[in-house]
C-alpha cells in the first residue's frame, strides 16, 4: 500500500503532511498554531478567489519578465483558475484570525497553487525543485503586498454585494411611500406630537436616506481601488525586477476586470491602514442608519392596542411561548442585531488599525475578517429586511387619522396668525380641558368654521412647497 | 521698583517665572507643552486635594524617618493642609491631559508645596536649597506612584458621591411606586402588548435596577483601596528605606481616614491599570441602565395624543421655539447623553488602558481626566433626574386601564385551561374581528360571565406569588 | 413508502416538516426567517445542554405540582438527559442571533423534546394531544425567564473554563519569573530606560496581574448565580402556581449541583441586562491586560538585531514568505486580536443592553452570542498563550546586562547623596559626551571606586524591601 | 433706584430676568435644568457665530417676504451682525449639552437677538410685542432646520483649520524626510527586523498618510454643504410661505460666502444624523493614523541606551520626579491621549445618532458638541506635535546603520539567487553562531567579496524603482 504521508521541512524542521493535501507544511503549522475561530479561510470564498486572482497576475508578470518557464506559468496559472472557478477552496484550512500578519493565509495559497500546479504537470506532491511555493509562486511578492491586495479585491466586490442589497431594501421603502402617500398621520419629534405628515412621506425618508448611503459607500469603495503590489516586504520593491511593478498592476487589472491602481508611495501604502478604518466607519454609518430604521418600524407598529399602531408589519413567526397571538417584529429585531454586531465591529478595527506598528499592520487578518463578516451579515439582514418586513407592511389608517385630530400641535399653523404666545396659550387649554384645538377656536370665535376648515386641514401641512405650487 | 519675575532653572535650562506664582519651572514648561482642553487641573478640587494628602503622607514618613527637619515637615504639612482646605488651587495650572504620565501634575504640588513652605517659614520663592521640590516635597516618591494613587484617592471619594446621588435617584423611583401600585397597566415586551402590571411594579424595577448598581459601585470602589504608594518608579522602590513603605500606607491612612493598604506586588500595581477599566467598566454598566430607564421614561410619556401617554414628566420648559404647547421630555433627554458620554469615555479608557508598555502606562492623565469627568457628569444628571423628573411623575389611570380592556394577550392567562393552540385562535380571531377577548369568550360560551371575571381580572394577574398567599 | 413529511400548525398556517427531525414549525419558521450568521446554535454545547437542564427542573416542578402526569414527567426528564449527554445537538438549527428575544431558541428546545419524549412513549412525532410543546414542555415558562436562565447556567459554567485557561497561563509565567529571578535589566517607563530589576519580576508582573483577573472573574461569575426562572412572560409569575417558582429553582439546583437562587425582584430581573454588562466589562479588563501582555512581549522580543533583543519567544513558524530566517512572535499577535475581538464585543454588548425597552431586553441572543464567542476564543488564545510561547522563552542575559552598564538613569540611585539637581548634571553629561555614569563619577572623584561598587550595583536597586530585609 | 429684574413669561409662568441680561425666561429655564459640563455655549464662539449667521439669513429672508419690517430687519441684521463680530457671546448662557435637540440654544439666540434688536431700536428689553424671540427672530423657522444647519456651518469651517493644522503637520514631516533621505537604517515588521530602508522614507511616509487624511477630509467637509434650512418642525416646511425656502439658501450663502445648497429631501435631512457620523469616522481616521505616528516616534526615539534609540525627539521637559536626565516623549504621548478621545467621542457619536428616533435625532446637542471638541483638541495637538517634536528630530546616523550591518535579513535579496531555502538555512546559521551573514557567505565561498558588496549593499535596497532607472 503507498505511503499516506509525505514529509515537507522548512528552516524549524520537518512535518508529515496527508498525502492527500495540496497544503504543505507552513499551513500545517499554522493550523496547529492558530485555533481561534474554529473556522477556516473557506467561509471567504470571495477571498481566496481574490488570492488566485492575485497569484496569477503575478504569474504571467514574472513569465513575461522571464523568470518563470511557460510550462511553470500555465501550471500556475491553470491552478489558480480552477481556485478562481472554486476548486481547492476546502485546502484552505487556516484560521482567519492568525498572527504573522497573514503569512500563513499566504504560504497557504502558495502552498496549494504549488502542489496542484505539479499535479498538473504530472509530478508528485512536494517536488519543490521544480515549483516551490516561496520561489515560484511567491516569486516577487511577499505577504506584505500579497495579502492586503487580495483582501481589497474582495472587498471591492463585496461592497458591490453589499449595495444591491441596499438597493433591494431602498425600493422596498419607496414603492411602500407610492402606496401610502395619501395617509396623513402625525408626525413626531423627541417623541412628542409634532406637526402632520403623512406616512408616504415617513417611509420614502428611509428610501432617501438608504440611497444616501448607496452613494457613500460607491465613494469608499473606489478607495480600495489603490494596491500596493509590488511593494513586497516593506515597500522598497525588494526582490523585484524594476519593471515588475507597474507590469503586476495591468495584469491584475486584466485578471480582475477592475481598473486598480498602484499606491504612490508604496512604503506608506504598505503599513497604512487607513482605507480600512474608512470602510468601517461607512459601514457603521450604514448600520446605524438601518438601525435607527428598524428602531422606527417596531415603534410604529408597537401594539397592537396598546401602542402606537400605526402600521402592521408582516406576521413571520408566533412571537411568544407563553402568550397567544403575540407576534413581534423579529425582522426589525434581527437586524438591530446585526447594526450593532457591525459597530462593535468598528471598535475592533479602530484597535486594530491603531495597534500597526513601525512598516506594517501585523493585524490586519482580523480587519480582513471582521470587514468581511459585517458586508456578509447586513447584506444577508438587508435583504430580509426588504423581503419578509418593508414589503409587507400595511397601514391604519384610521389610527392614523385619529391621531391627527385629536392632536393639540395643530395650533402651530396659526402662529403665523395669532403669534406664538396665544397659540400656546390655546393649545394649554386644550390639554388642560381634554378638549380638540378645533372646537376650543369655534368656540372662541377666533375664526369662521370655514377659515378653520381651510387653516387647519391637515392636508395643507403636509408638504408646504408642493402645497402651494399645485 | 520690585523685580516682577525669578528665574529657575533645571537641566534644560532656565526660565523666568512670575513672582507672585507658587509653581515654578517645570509647571511652566508643561503648561507651554500641553495646550489641549484649556482647563487645569482646578476643574478637579478633589484630586488637587488628593495630591496634597499624599504628599502630606510622605512628609510625615519622611520625618519619622529622620530625613526631614521638624521645621521642614511641619511649613510642608501646612501647606499641605491649606491645599486640602482650598486653597492655592489656582496655582494648578497644567492641563489635566498630558504627556509624561502625569510628571507635570506631580511637580505642579511639588512646586506649588516647596514654594508655599518656604513661604511659611520666611524664605524667598525658589530658595530650594531650603525646600526643594524633588529633592523635599518628592523625597522617597516618584510620579509612578504618587500619581496613580492620587487619582485612586480621588476616585474613592467621588464614588461615594455617585452613589449618593444614586440613592436619591432610587429614592425617587421607590416613592413614585409606592404612590401607583394600584395603577393597572400593560406590560410589553418588544414593545408589544404583554400581559398586565401596575404602574407601581414598572417603576419600583428601575428603583431595584440602581439599588443593584450601588452594590456594584461599592465593590468595584473597594478594589481602590490598593495603593502603590512607596513603589517609586517602576515598583521597585528605588531611593526608600526599608521602612518606608510600610510606614507611608500607615500615614495615608492617618490623613485620609481610609484603610488603604499596600499592593501585594509594587512592580505589578505601578503598571497595571486593571482597576480603571474596571471602575470604567461599572460607571458603563450604570450608564446603560440609567440610559435605559430614561428612554421608558420618554417612551411611556410619548404623545400627549398619538403615544402611549401611560404617564406624564413634569414640564420643565417650552419644547419647541415654533409648536406652540408643545413639551419635551428634556430631563431624560439630557441624561441619555450623559450616559453616551460614559459609554465613550469606557471606550477611551480601554484604548489608553491597552496601550501602557513594560513599566508604566503613561496615559493615565487622560484615564484620571475621563473618570472623573464621568462620575461629575452622572452625578449633576442624576439628582437632576431624580428632582426634576422622577418626583413629579404623575400617571394616567384611565388611559392605563383602557389599554388593557382592549388587550388581546389577556387570553394568556387561559392557557392553563384552554392551552396554547385554542387560547391562539381566540386571539387571532378578536384581532381580525377588531372584538374583546372578554366578549368572544361569552360569545362562544366557553366560560360563564363569573368565571371569566374571576380569571380576567387583571389584578389577579400582576403577581402571581402575592396573590395567591394573600 | 412511508411519508416524508409531517404537517405542523400554528396560529399562522402550517408547514411540511421533514418526518426525520425533531424540531417542529416554529423551528422551521425561525430557520428561515434568521440568516445572519450561517451558523447554528450547536456552536454552542454548553449553552443547548443549559437549556436542557433548565427544562428538566421545569418539567420535575411541574410534575410535583401535579401537572404533568409521571409519563410525561419521565419521557421529558430522559429526552432532556439525552440532550444533556450531547445527543440531538444536530437538532438545534436556529441562528443564534435571532429576533424575538430568543423565543426560537427556547422553541426548538421545546419542539426537539417534545417530539423526543413523543418517542420514547412509543408515539409518533407531531402527536402534541400528548406531549405539546408549549403545553407541557414549556408548562409553567416563558422565553422570557427560560432563555436568559439558560444563558446564566452556560456562562457560569464557561468562566470556570477561562479561569482555568488564565491559571494555566499565569502558572506558565510563574515559572518563567523563577527561572530569570537573577537575570539583571533596565525597568523601562514611557520606552524611556528607568532603573534596574529583573527579568524575573517583569514574568512575575504578568502572573499577579492574571491573577487578580482570576479573582474579578469569580466574583462577576457569582453575580451568574441569580435567575429570573417562575418570572414567565414579564416577571409577574402568570401561569405558574404559586408554590412553582421556588420549587423550580430548587428543582433547577439539584440538577446543575449549583446553588442558583431566584432574582430579589422578578420584574426587574427580567428585564434587566446588568449583569451581562458586567461580564462583558470585565472580559473586557481580562483581555485589555492580556493584550498589553503580549504587546510587552513582543516588545522585548524585537529585533533580533535591531530590536530591544531581550528575550526570545519560541520560533513556531517561518515569518515570511520572502524574508529568509525571520520568525515573528505570531501567539502574542494572534492573542492580541482576540483581546480586540473582545474589546468590541463589548461595543456591541453595549449597545444591545442600552437599547431594551420597558418589561423585556429583545437583543439578549446578540449578548448570548458574543459573550459566549468571547470567552471560547479567550480561552484557546491563553491556553495557546502560555503553552506555545511562554513556557519556551528564553533569555539573552549578556544583552540585559549590557543595557544596564550603559544606561544613564544609574544616578538615580545617588539622589539622596548628591540631590535631583547634581545627577541631573551628571546623566546629561554622560549623554553629551556618550560617556558610562560610572566612569564619570570616577574621574569627578566623587566617590571611590568601592563606594561606587555598592552604590551603584544594580542588585541593589532591583529590591528595595527584599534587599534591606536581608 | 432702578429696579434690578424684568419680569418674562412663557406658557409654563414667569420668572425674574436680571435687567442686564439679554437673555430671557427661556435661557435662563435651560440654564436651571441643564447642569452638566459646567461649561456653556460661549466655549464655541464659531458655533455662536454660525447661529447669528443663519438667524440674519432668515431675517433679510423674512423682510424680502414683507413679514419684516425694514426696522425689524435692520435691528436684526445689525445684533447678528454684532454677534459675528464677537460680541455678546457672554450671553449664551446654556450648556452646551442639553435636552430638547437645541431648542434651548436656539431660544438663546432668539432671546439674546431679540433683546439687542430692541436695544438698538431704542426699546427696553422684554418689549416682544415689537420683536419677538419667537415670531420675529425665529420667524419661518424651528430648532429642528435652524440648529443643526448652524451646527453644519460651524463644522465646516472648523475642518478647515484641521485641515491648515494637518498640513502643517505634513510638512514638518516632509522636511525631515528630505533632511534624512540619505540615513540608512532597518526596516522592521512585526517588530522584528525586515530589509533596509532610509528614515527619510519612514518619516515621508507618515507625511504621505497625513497627505491623504486631507483629500479625505474635503470630502467629507463638502457633505456638510446640504442643509435643511426652511424644513421647520419636522421638514414639511410648515409656517413658511412657498417661495421662503429657495430664498433662505440664497442668502445664507450670501452672509457666509459658502455654498450652501438644500437637501433634496427635507423630511430626511431633518431626522437624519448620516453625515455627522460620516464626520466622526474621519475624524477617527485622522486621529488612528496620527496616533499610529506617534506610537512609531516613541519607539524609534527608545532608549536612549536600552531602546532603539535611532532618532531623537526634542527635549521638552524634565521627564522625573525622581530620576534625573530622563527625558520622556511627552508631545507625542499627549497627542496619542487627543487621539484616544476622538476614538471615544465616536462611540458616543454612534450610540447618539442610533438613538434618534422618528421625526428627529433628539441628541444632536451631544454629537454636536463632541465633534466641536474633537476638532478642537486635534488642531491644537497637530500643531504641537509638529512644532514641538517632529521639527526637532535628530538621527543617530551611526546607531541605524550599525543595525544594518548586523542584520540577518539582508540574506533576502539573495533569494533571487540563492532560493528561499538555501537563504533561509545562512539566516538560521548566521543567527545560531551569532555571525554576520557577510562573513557567513564568503567563508562558505558562495560570492566572491566583490559580488557581495555589489549585492548586499544597503543602498540597492532601499528603493527598487528608483535604483534600477538611476
Amino acid at each position: 500500500m503507498a505511503k499516506e504521508f509525505r514529509i515537507e521541512h522548512d528552516f524549524l524542521g520537518e512535518k508529515q503532511i496527508d498525502e492527500n493535501c495540496y497544503y504543505g507544511i507552513q499551513t500545517l503549522r499554522a493550523k496547529e498554531n492558530f485555533d481561534i475561530t474554529k473556522t477556516t479561510l473557506s467561509l471567504f470564498p470571495n477571498f481566496i478567489k481574490s488570492l488566485a486572482k492575485v497569484k496569477k497576475a503575478c504569474a504571467l508578470t514574472n513569465f513575461e519578465l522571464g523568470d518563470l518557464t511557460l510550462e511553470q506559468k500555465d501550471a500556475i496559472v491553470q491552478a489558480c483558475n480552477e481556485i478562481i472557478d472554486g476548486k481547492f477552496h476546502d485546502q484552505f484550512i487556516v484560521d482567519p484570525i492568525q498572527g504573522g500578519a497573514g503569512t500563513s493565509t499566504n504560504m497557504n495559497a502558495n502552498e496549494v497553487i504549488a502542489n496542484r500546479a505539479l499535479e498538473i504537470l504530472g509530478h508528485p506532491r512536494s517536488t519543490y525543485d521544480i515549483i516551490h511555493p516561496n520561489n515560484h509562486i511567491n516569486m516577487s511578492q511577499s505577504t506584505n503586498d500579497v495579502y492586503p491586495t487580495a483582501i481589497k479585491l474582495t472587498l471591492y466586490e463585496l461592497i458591490y454585494k453589499l449595495k444591491d442589497s441596499l438597493r433591494f431594501l431602498r425600493d422596498s421603502f419607496h414603492d411602500k411611500s407610492v402606496e401610502f402617500k395619501d395617509v396623513l398621520k402625525m408626525g413626531r419629534t423627541q417623541l412628542q406630537d409634532a406637526v402632520p405628515m403623512t406616512l408616504g412621506q415617513e417611509l420614502k425618508t428611509f428610501a432617501v436616506m438608504i440611497d444616501e448611503d448607496i452613494f457613500r459607500l460607491r465613494e469608499a469603495q473606489a478607495l480600495l481601488k489603490e494596491v500596493n503590489l509590488g511593494a513586497t516586504a516593506i515597500g522598497t520593491g525588494i526582490n523585484t525586477k524594476k519593471e515588475y511593478q507597474k507590469k503586476v498592476i495591468n495584469h491584475l487589472r486584466d485578471v480582475t476586470g477592475v481598473d486598480y491602481e498602484s499606491a504612490g508611495d508604496l512604503i506608506e501604502a504598505t503599513q497604512d491602514t487607513g482605507v480600512f478604518v474608512h470602510i468601517s466607519g461607512i459601514l457603521k454609518r450604514v448600520a446605524i442608519k438601518v438601525s435607527k430604521i428598524c428602531n422606527d418600524l417596531r415603534l410604529l407598529s408597537s401594539g397592537p392596542r396598546a401602542g402606537f399602531n400605526e402600521i402592521n408589519l408582516p406576521k413571520m413567526q408566533p412571537g411568544s411561548s407563553i402568550m397567544p397571538g403575540k407576534v413581534n417584529p423579529v425582522i426589525p429585531e434581527v437586524v438591530n442585531q446585526v447594526a450593532f454586531e457591525v459597530i462593535g465591529a468598528d471598535s475592533t478595527i479602530s484597535i486594530a488599525c491603531e495597534g500597526g506598528q513601525l512598516q506594517l499592520n501585523v493585524f490586519e487578518p482580523l480587519v480582513a475578517y471582521k470587514l468581511m463578516n459585517s458586508i456578509n451579515m447586513m447584506r444577508r439582514a438587508f435583504y430580509s429586511l426588504g423581503e419578509k418586513c418593508v414589503k409587507g407592511i400595511t397601514a391604519n389608517e384610521d389610527v392614523c387619522m385619529e391621531y391627527i385630530l385629536n392632536s393639540v400641535t395643530l395650533v402651530t399653523c396659526l402662529n403665523p396668525i395669532l403669534g406664538y404666545e396665544k397659540s400656546s396659550a390655546i393649545a394649554k387649554e386644550a390639554l388642560a380641558t381634554n378638549k380638540r384645538v378645533y372646537d376650543l377656536l369655534l368656540e372662541k370665535e377666533l375664526f369662521t368654521k370655514e377659515e378653520l376648515d381651510e387653516l387647519l386641514h391637515p392636508k395643507n401641512m403636509v408638504n408646504n412647497y408642493e402645497r402651494k405650487d399645485s
